[in-house]
């Protein structure tokens, strides 16, 4: 099988460099060329000694990584990657965006939420948000793909079964959540110098995250009409993984079992989503360097409260490992194709 | 002065470990006796080798701790603090619990919670609960108390005063706490091996941890009738802290100000509780290794959402500094003596 | 191809799990069967809930194991393998030891230093050292291979070749070594409560440990008679990984430049040790997950002295996976057939 | 008793932060003024809230802290404090410096390994170098004060005494120290950011660190003439704490208990020295927090080697405290006031 020749915009940033790891050991890939703004003409395995004898590849720019690949993936922030989506676009190669730009389909919510404009409203009407599990089949035959940022992942996939199936009343939603510090990035800052981060924990960003909007389109979607959600993130002194716990009503005459056999009917035949078995509870480290979302099902009967706590690696799931699954899809390639990975436990 | 003669019964567990160094730089008392089962007859230094030159004492059992002090303090599991706080009773000195039998003032919620009953219904109408700003006036006076449990001390102070004064509404609070491991105790078990608990992070006893009455107790207390809480704890992988992120439904008309100028007035003069200026965020961080909650304020207004976080150290707050705290009060002592710890920040 | 089969005796400890990772995904192995004396009879996705969905087999017995299997991997404390051995050798089975039983060829060393003796001496003979870099062709065609420890692979590939070219003198040897929480096993003890190893650091079995001898055997073969080192290992505040940081006084006219040129000569065809450009100096991070051993060179010209750092994953390199790079070897595979782990940097 | 008035110049950086909080509960003095080039005209407690309810002092800078203090404490970086040392001489007042200023009294050392000159060599010859437990008689008196570098400060507590007794040989030394991350200091660098240091080890500036010349300073005035050592410093996972692992060839007819006996006379009245007990060995938990060094003795008898291993908090002995610990001598007051610190344990 001829390999496709893949690429990537903003390398040398932790999903970036996640990305060419995963991309490495990919069976239907070869790796056309890698870019970096900070690193330009640097190799990658200087600033990542770990790819030491993996990739010898030079960061160049952006058009030289359009140039070499035929599905190129961009990892950068907010406001950056309509341009490129365009120039992927006119010359008919796949774009996969980790960053925010196509992830939200009401402008509105962009402009208020990221104080931006969408260039080009046709590259968005393209576009797709891919979250496979719930939308697999907008995401098939897409050129641009918007990869959905990390909370919303593990929350919408805990979370939208329910709302569809209205298990859950659509106010009152409570979503609690935490992520290891590669979240932040690699840029330095006070709060992630280690003596700081370290043995600390705080909440950020209260009820003022930029994932909100996206996670509130997914159970907008699922629930057939508007929701709002509090949504209130922490910063977790560990490397990898979100764990969210996500609290909502339940409705008259629902309780666990009836979630259960919903999310099993749901989920049965997703690789990715592991329903955990009562009596477990999700957790980060049986996740970690993974693709998965584990998920796990409680109910507080003395409240009427739906509980689902949802894990994945923020790194993998919660960016490059959705993001090559979704590569998968638009090369009809199997889904789980270079994402098998055992997660290792310790 | 003459120093106040004080014991401690359970002294190798962490909270009784944690008392020991508190009370070995009290400038009031001086250590009587302290006790252990699983270290008896052993030195404390050679347990803990940190106290090396602070305390060569030997531990002996109970009854010597009773009768070579005048304030008791016990740091057992649920269940065996009744008959001590019995003999220390009769000898007419103080009993300080830092268990859980003298926290409830409902018998059935400890039946319930705790499987036990009040062999001595009489010792517990003596008792006080012991957190000094919600109940300080009942505390005076009395010989026996019941020291809070972390979790409730950190949530209590954090949602009475809204509770009380009807800014939140009593059905929809959600609790989502994170604590260290020392609150899992001194012993080894498989969730606190280092590799297994290092890295990663869960939710445990989903709506079932024997805080939950204990909670409710005091906000129910503040809001005049019966409330119910969901109260979701997890493990941090930190030595020390608890945060609470404390979710409820603002009353109409209530908003961020309204909350804040009452936090203002309630704990105003308080000076273990410190209300953040708007914009910072309680961590852990800054109250590690002292007696201080800290308490942030913060509203989603999209959802007419109360969430405060509330920061304590969980063996100082939450175990030890508190107990040493109410000793002050029922010796008459400035309630700071001996708990005026500057925490660390790192 | 057929896939051999392949079998885990101690499947639930640490080792043996990453054992069962590793072989999951080699391409040219299936798992024949699995045993525990802890968790006979458990699925090893209970024990270890990151297997869920990768591996639903039961924990057997040892007699099971050799049954079902061709290869057989046993990862048991010390003295519990021989017997073993011998019934996998009476079936011409291979048997890969991940314990101390094969491992020093002298029989007195590991009476003084582990207290058994030899029950099968003609074993012992049939038996090779596993360390493919400096015994390859030992190893080839043996029935029973002795897996290295860990922390004398990262020890024997820093200092064997220095050593064989006496470049270094002989005497005045200390290795200064770190490891990672694993290295300790499963069993839960209060040095690895996660309270007491998290920020704490200490050395432990001062020049007292038994992997001393086993160091010395491979530096005595590789400089042609008996050598003495000091050895003294830490326990670091992580999961995984070793540093050791090696001291050995230089031979006359001996440089840097020498040292690197005759490291580059021994390892420039080695797969899994990465000689680090100068300047550069080996950290747990970037072998953390992999097979590789990463080494750095320096020297401390004011007094003399070689300074050689090398990094492994204990877990990996240190254990599971060189025992299954020695597994390729008997086999006839590639040697680094499903080992080509791209280390994640973070 | 009037309180002496102290000031801080530097006081945003972690020794100057960690100065501040020994000295808000130091019975005898009281802070005159602060200063910070970063955050002049800020609170300190804005910069560390830790501080809220401590301190509400402005930072200003150095001319404000000499105008407003008898004793001035410097934690600056390196080439900073001889202007100042000269203004604090001018109005006579105590200087005591926590940068590198005045610790070496060779200036070619000063030279060599810091780029800078003694700007006014009368100053140096004025100055002690402020480790009390081998230099008590040289710093009292004295109005300028070089305190010890962190590592150079556990390094020569533990071997000192065994040069000055040459139980050691004077050739051969090798230390292998480990530090926690505060040592780095508050800037944030790619090292110290959360997800690159955390899981991670390493060692750093191999046979080149600064603190060499200080560490052979003191050695050489413990052995009567010049001694050289190799020293290798490695970046700990953890916030607080140095351990030194030091390696030196036993002279002929010396073993561990003649060792012990001598630093058992030498360090038998030392307050902050604790010389642990044969069998213990010394860690950074039992020092955290606290001014102590612990010291525990060891030996490889098969090699002939001494090992000593030393134990501090980073930022207490090894800066902050052993500072106030100096002070204390020169205002005439006991040595441990204000820095009797249990350490905590966990």
């Amino acid at each position: 099988m001829v390999k496709t020749k893949v690429g990537i915009v903003g390398v040398t940033g932790y999903a970036g460099a996640e990305l060419l790891r995963i991309l490495i050991t990919h069976p239907y890939v070869k790796i056309g060329a890698i870019s970096s703004v900070s690193f330009e003409d640097s190799l990658i395995s200087d600033v990542y000694p770990a790819f030491y004898g993996f990739c010898d590849k030079v960061c160049k720019n952006q058009d030289k990584v359009i140039e070499k690949s035929d599905v190129i993936f961009a990892a950068l922030p907010a406001g950056l990657s309509q341009e490129l989506a365009y120039k992927c676009n006119q010359e008919d190669k796949i774009f996969i965006d980790l960053g925010a730009d196509f992830r939200l389909s009401n402008e509105e919510d962009y402009k208020e939420w990221y104080g931006g404009e969408y260039e080009n409203k046709n590259l968005h009407r393209q576009s797709a948000y891919g979250l496979p599990e719930l939308f697999r089949s907008e995401i098939r035959g897409k050129k641009i793909i918007g990869n959905p940022g990390c909370y919303p992942t593990s929350i919408a996939l805990a979370l939208a079964p329910a709302m569809k199936a209205r298990y859950i009343k659509s106010s009152g939603i409570i979503i609690d959540s935490k992520s290891g510090t590669t979240g932040a990035g690699r840029g330095t800052t006070q709060t992630t110098h280690f003596p700081e981060c370290n043995e600390n924990f705080a909440a950020y960003k209260i009820a003022a995250h930029r994932h909100t909007p996206e996670i509130e389109q997914t159970l907008s979607i699922a629930y057939g009409s508007s929701v709002k959600v509090t949504f209130v993130p922490h910063l977790l002194p560990v490397n990898r993984g979100i764990l969210s716990t996500c609290y909502a009503p339940l409705a008259a005459g629902i309780g666990e079992h009836e979630v259960r056999s919903l999310y099993e009917r749901v989920y049965g035949n997703e690789y990715f989503v592991r329903l955990l078995p009562e009596g477990s509870v999700a957790n980060i480290k049986n996740v970690k360097y993974s693709n998965f979302c584990d998920i796990s099902i409680h109910t507080d009967e003395r409240t009427g409260t739906l509980i689902i706590c949802s894990a994945i690696d923020n790194m993998v799931k919660g960016a490059a490992g959705q993001a090559v699954q979704n590569m998968n899809i638009l090369l009809g390639l199997p889904e789980t194709t270079g994402l098998e990975f055992v997660p290792p436990s310790f």
